[in-house]
């Protein structure tokens, strides 16, 4: 019965939490039966990414014997999936040989991104585990910066000689596909590993076996350096709708390559970065619900305590305001305050993102600057016009308030039209200039515009009104 | 010299959007001097992604010109990167014939998104030049719902018989592969088209060349449905790590593929949208440089009147506030409410991603809840805690106003933490019930919870100060 829902799961519906928990409890059962062999043949037929899922649903002290049951190659590819907090708890329970096992069928990018992830003394033990060759790489890879192209990229890939031709690079192929990341874009170099060329497995597979390489390859190569940006190399991918891209180093020999799938990753991670940064969220990287909540509280916190502090610029501006002029004004405060927000905000997402996806650079902020002028100009007159109908017919007339004149409302709409151009043009300037003196434009975009848009449409506000009000 | 600029053009770099403007200068000069063949020569050596930009950048008279000097697979690649603008003004300039070609250039599933950019009278063209059995193919994508995964898939795939072995596989590939999206990965199915495994072309490669297919295929297909969301099923096919994701109907037969680099659009496209939708702006898709005052403009106006409007709400609450309440406590109403705001977006930013991601389904509404509780306690526990230490020190004591009592301090303070808490929930879980009454989450995340949370935390200021203050 139970096996039956397992294995009638429909694999094609989304693939439900709901699902995995009850496959991981019928697992648990059966371990703690110990029908090995039973689940080492269901198992079997399990995708290694949903094997992850119910691992990190499976009991603690389960985990390993769940972990022995898998083949090693699908173990090494769920283990990949797996949350950071998972990963070390099995590396703790591996004896040593399983260990090397496991890395020796990890691809080198897999194996970096995990030893970023764990503790020094885990580290340590990964090191010593790893062959001597792949040892020297990993330390070749973790010592490019962070974010970089190089400390994304695999060493992993399939490269031919120049004087080889379609047959002997199909032997070749065939010979070392297993250790591969890719085989379906392949790299002609001299002997020094400079790059000539590219050929495809499409390429090779409708070629004929005695053409030399050097006649079908594309010689038009497009390639990036280790120290290039990991986003901009991701898009860049994406855009020549490439498989993998290769990285050389500065002398322009091949060094390795990103792939499509790792480039993927790379894009929804910055991605999710910037919807947290521009929340006032310092990013995590666990999923929400797989998250404890001093973590979730930890990454919200500081900025929450930032933008309040600074609130209180604000605070003072308007107790200043509050002494000087007419109370009706106060009224308006949070209108304008709001108004001002959303209009920076609008700017500043939209340029951050732009930044982002490297259609802005620092030579486009005359024509940024322009074309949020102008976007502010239509905003702001028709908003300042809606507002000034707004407060004659619904807040005086209608809600029959006395203290607003019609000079309150030209007061109140002009210092709207005026907030909200000054708004769009902070909130588009200021991410381009946090990125060019090396900030991120995406933390730019949240407290520091909040916090400079409310100020300032308070004193445009208490400006304009003292210029046309009588005290 | 000139050309000397263009031939060391150093394509590692980043695509500077400037080397474009230059190239498309050059080229018209070129186009003007009718140097024809000689750029023919330049513009084969250029990649279709670039040769997309440098045509965005060209006179329009030019443009055309520019084209007929490209080969039709790389006219054709260039084209699928067009802005639909540029595209409807080349179409209007084929003829009969140059369109056909074109179009038989084309993969299917960029010919529907060409049509569903086009004006109606462009789109009869387009039809009409089309091949009978194309027409057919289009109409039926065209008839799937709106992103949903039929509406991106393409109906060039390789397919094979359940009878066929390796050897009559690979000349299957050598025969048809010119036509398909993808040749990695290949499905094999009975003559009714029902899927019955996976053989990527690694496998073939790696393997003899008698095997039979049904014994190195993969029978644990993982597929999706025409009616699947595409967003999810880009997701999907990122998670299992595949080079293209399998569409069926609902009777398990065969219909189409949908290939990693299609997804990585999707997964682009729908988290641009919602950026777009959280900064409460009509998404759009031409990057931003490229889209005019009006367009920008347009997407931002409606959202910012609502917004504006609603806010009357608020101001409303204040002047009922104001005239019943110390006048002192209006100078913290813009804390507060920002500090509610930033609290709401802060959770409703990280649920609506979360629901994006399918990491959050409806049934998780409750643990939700719980961890919101309790993520609101503690911010909004530190955060009143600060905030009263803050007021006595900074405001009361050394800014020095007298109406800044200690009963004060703890109703602003109070008033604080119930509104985060409250914030921090509306925040979590209005996207979920949004999503569950089939509304956007994302759309959410703005305007209505900052309206709800705006006039929320005035409403809970004023209960907890007129409990408490003497009036």
């Amino acid at each position: 019965m139970e096996e039956k829902i397992i294995l009638t799961r429909d694999l094609s519906s989304s693939a439900a939490e709901a699902d995995f928990e009850e496959i991981s409890l019928f697992f648990e059962e059966k371990i703690r039966e110990k029908r090995y062999r039973e689940l080492k043949e269901l198992i079997a037929t399990i995708p290694s990414a949903d094997m992850a899922e119910i691992f990190e649903n499976t009991d603690k002290a389960h985990q390993s014997t769940l972990f022995r049951l898998m083949s090693k190659e699908a173990a090494a590819d769920a283990f990949t999936n797996l949350q950071p907090d998972t990963q070390r708890r099995l590396i703790e329970s591996f004896t040593d040989i399983e260990l090397s096992e496991i890395l020796e069928e990890l691809y080198i990018d897999d194996t970096v991104d995990l030893i970023e992830e764990m503790p020094a003394i885990v580290v340590k033990r990964i090191l010593k585990s790893s062959t001597k060759e792949d040892r020297d790489v990993i330390n070749t890879i973790l010592r490019y910066p962070k974010h970089s192209a190089g400390s994304v990229m695999t060493t992993e890939y399939v490269r031919f000689l120049e004087n080889m031709n379609v047959e002997e690079a199909l032997t070749h192929i065939r010979r070392v596909a297993i250790d591969k990341e890719t085989i379906y874009t392949c790299y002609v170099t001299d002997r020094d590993r400079h790059l000539l060329g590219v050929v495809t497995a499409k390429q090779l597979l409708t070629a004929e076996l005695d053409t030399p390489l050097t006649d079908i390859m594309d010689e038009g190569i497009i390639y990036v350096n280790t120290h290039d940006d990991r986003e901009e190399v991701a898009h860049k991918l994406n855009r020549y709708g490439f498989l993998a891209m290769p990285v050389a180093d500065s002398e322009g020999r091949l060094v390795g390559i990103i792939t499509l799938d790792d480039a993927v990753d790379v894009i929804k991670e910055e991605s999710e970065e910037d919807f947290a940064k521009m929340a006032a969220i310092t990013p995590t990287e666990a999923p929400y619900l797989k998250t404890s909540v001093i973590k979730i509280w930890l990454a919200r916190l500081p900025w929450l305590l930032i933008l309040m502090l600074s609130s209180t610029i604000s605070s003072t501006i308007l107790g200043g305001f509050e002494a000087a002029l007419p109370a009706v004004l106060v009224l308006f405060v949070p209108m304008i305050m709001g108004t001002g927000g959303n209009s920076g905000g609008q700017s500043s997402v939209t340029v951050t993102r732009s930044i982002s996806l490297s259609e802005i650079e620092f030579s486009d902020i005359g024509r940024v600057f322009w074309k949020e002028l102008r976007v502010g100009l239509l905003s702001g007159g028709v908003l300042g016009v809606v507002t000034f109908i707004k407060v004659v017919l619904i807040d005086k007339l209608l809600l029959n308030n006395p203290s607003i004149t019609v000079l309150v409302a030209g007061v109140v709409a002009l210092s709207l039209t005026v907030t909200i151009i000054a708004a769009k043009l902070i909130g588009a300037i200021l991410p381009i200039l946090a990125k060019k003196i090396g900030l991120d434009p995406a933390v730019m975009a949240s407290p520091l515009i909040t916090t400079l848009v409310d100020a300032l449409s308070l004193v445009i506000y208490f400006a304009v009104a003292s210029a046309t009000l009588p005290v």
